[in-house]
């Protein structure tokens, strides 16, 4: 055993990717003491996204002011790649849930933050773009991030303005004249894992705007609110994008990185797996571990489990999943390039009773599957 | 991989150790389809002790109608193994606690049943006994069962009578010379893993016969007489064997073993591995797979797990142990000869919503260790 790649998810609610490959290591290490030991921590898109990708791939960590959700000034971040042209930027740092707790409201929430922190990066020189999706406060399809970068919004007096959720229907006239020039040299890339359009029923404000404070009659609104900009983007910046999977992530922001940057949406693992150079790191591997807090037959579109798996089956290298729970029908995993699914959980427990002690129950499960392998060297014959 | 040797315990509450076996089984041709596969179900002395045995060894179960713990006729049973010289008896069959359900009483209950087992098997031949002591209904130190087998009891007024434990201190006389004569050309052995003396704080009246029906006040009286019995037996039998430790076992019918009977008390998987042979079964096996509900650091003296783990290590063969809950403090048990512990937890539920699904979890966990084991191959170098 001389290389072993870990690129495990984040377990929700109770460890970050992070966390588990520093526990994955130290007890690899007291199995294979001289195996090469790579961590590549993996989060999708969502929370983390920028330190899991700084762990793995090294680089600079940019912190800066900019607008929060509510116009407030608030200090954000984003990271900067070795390559100096690379910035990964999570949304959520300028405009997340988080940031308006216990004051949520879509209708007034604005991503002209994450717009900054795009200018930020364009002048330290950066040219490759990756916004992480995940967690958003806002339903304003983007247009204060084109705002921050930009481009005018007029009403019907012809006044500029920037829109929020609530006011998207009182834009009469887009300009993207003004865009700051660098996007139109800019590689730009949303990283986003679900599949919702822009708007009606499966869109951005039915299905998301609930849990960011939205009552019905508000997510009616919104709603109707995406439809009317999806009008604008048809016969202003020309492009119908209404409903590509994913224009609806992010309170729609997923439909402006397409229709004000001329970016595209892909999935977090395969983004954060090319940008990493993981085929690179999985050359003369011996074993990949991953894992996640629960799989299952159904969820694995996407995910970062089935991510991993699929580049490590391609080179022919094994991959163990480590998990918190192990769902039904996982018959079809192992098709995509896992070779086995190892549970956490040693106790009869509910998840409350487990989630406080899930560092020592990895620990203990790591050790169980190093103990195992090393039986290899009985089974030779 | 070509033998593989199956001895788990039995997962208390869930499934039976034969049950476990068949399960491993089936989980391991669908990986080693030409794996010879060895089968040894365990049950340490307690509840499903014969057909374990049986299952394991060969032989036949005989079924016998004798006097029940209330002097009442009932269906009992034990095996005779393929020698025909041995007989394997649970002494719960005859004078175990689900026979008194509901009307439990250890003042009243006998074993003179388990005596009648004992007489049928020799009859039959059998020369070896091994009495399983789990699971007693009885407080009578064996006096039932020393009567069923001619030892004659009298009170002060000469009368002869069979006690139980609450007549124990009408014993005036105790007379062995009737006892049926095969028992001096018997080897007999209980199968006991508990220390517990006859009498006092820790012996058998205090410890378990409130867990039989005995309110303080009762156990405190049968204590009184399991004590003046120990006093009987050094006059008489000559035998002072009350602080031997496993003489409380089964309302301290593990005292009339010794008393009685001339036998020896035994840990239970110590007894079990002999009388299958185990050691020959392991002969050039690969693998051990073992297991039982809960494994902790604390309580593996006497325990099967250890028991297989014990012989499996001094062939160098590895063991995995299967199990139910992980417990802490386990670091211990790899010194013991065990290779890797497995947990069938796979999802974060409580006992009573896991008990349910326990088959179903052992057959994945066992599919994941085979698929694990399969990775032998790729690490030859």
């Amino acid at each position: 055993m001389k290389k072993i790649v870990l690129a495990p998810d984040s377990f929700k609610g109770t460890m970050s990717s992070i966390t588990i490959c520093n526990i994955m290591e130290r007890e690899i290490i007291k199995h294979f003491p001289c195996a090469e030991i790579i961590k590549i921590p993996i989060a999708d898109g969502g929370e983390g996204t920028v330190d899991s990708i700084l762990e793995a791939a090294g680089g600079e960590k940019i912190h800066t002011e900019v607008s929060g959700p509510y116009f407030n000034e608030i200090d954000a971040f984003y990271g900067i790649l070795p390559d100096n042209k690379t910035a990964v930027i999570e949304m959520a740092a300028a405009a997340g849930l988080p940031l308006v707790k216990g004051r949520e409201n879509p209708k007034e929430t604005t991503t002209y933050g994450v717009g900054q922190l795009i200018l930020n990066a364009l002048g330290r020189g950066c040219r490759k773009i990756i916004l992480g999706l995940g967690g958003s406060s806002t339903n304003d399809g983007g247009t204060g991030m084109a705002a921050a970068l930009g481009v005018k919004f007029f009403d019907k007096d012809g006044k500029s303005f920037i829109p929020v959720g609530g006011t998207l229907n009182n834009i009469k006239r887009i300009d993207m004249t003004k865009m700051c020039p660098e996007i139109s040299e800019c590689e730009i890339t949303g990283m986003c894992d679900v599949n919702n359009p822009m708007f009606g029923i499966e869109g951005a404000a039915y299905v998301y705007a609930p849990q960011k404070g939205a009552d019905p009659e508000c997510v009616a609104f919104l709603d109707s609110n995406l439809e009317y900009l999806s009008g604008l983007f048809q016969e202003q910046p020309g492009k119908n994008i209404s409903q590509i999977p994913g224009t609806g992530a992010a309170g729609a922001l997923g439909a402006g990185i397409i229709a004000f940057l001329g970016g595209k949406l892909q999935s977090g693992i395969e983004t954060i797996l090319n940008t990493v150079g993981f085929d690179s790191v999985l050359e003369n591997a011996d074993l990949v571990f991953t894992g996640e807090g629960k799989i299952d037959g159904q969820s694995l579109r996407g995910k970062v489990v089935s991510g991993v798996a699929g580049k490590a089956q391609k080179k022919n290298i094994p991959v163990i999943a480590v998990v918190g729970d192990i769902g039904d029908n996982i018959d079809s995993i192992y098709d995509g390039g896992i070779t086995a699914i190892m549970s956490i959980n040693r106790v009869a427990l509910p998840f409350e009773k487990v989630a406080a002690r899930s560092e020592s129950d990895l620990a203990l499960t790591m050790d169980t599957i190093m103990r195992m392998l090393k039986l290899t060297a009985r089974y030779r014959s």
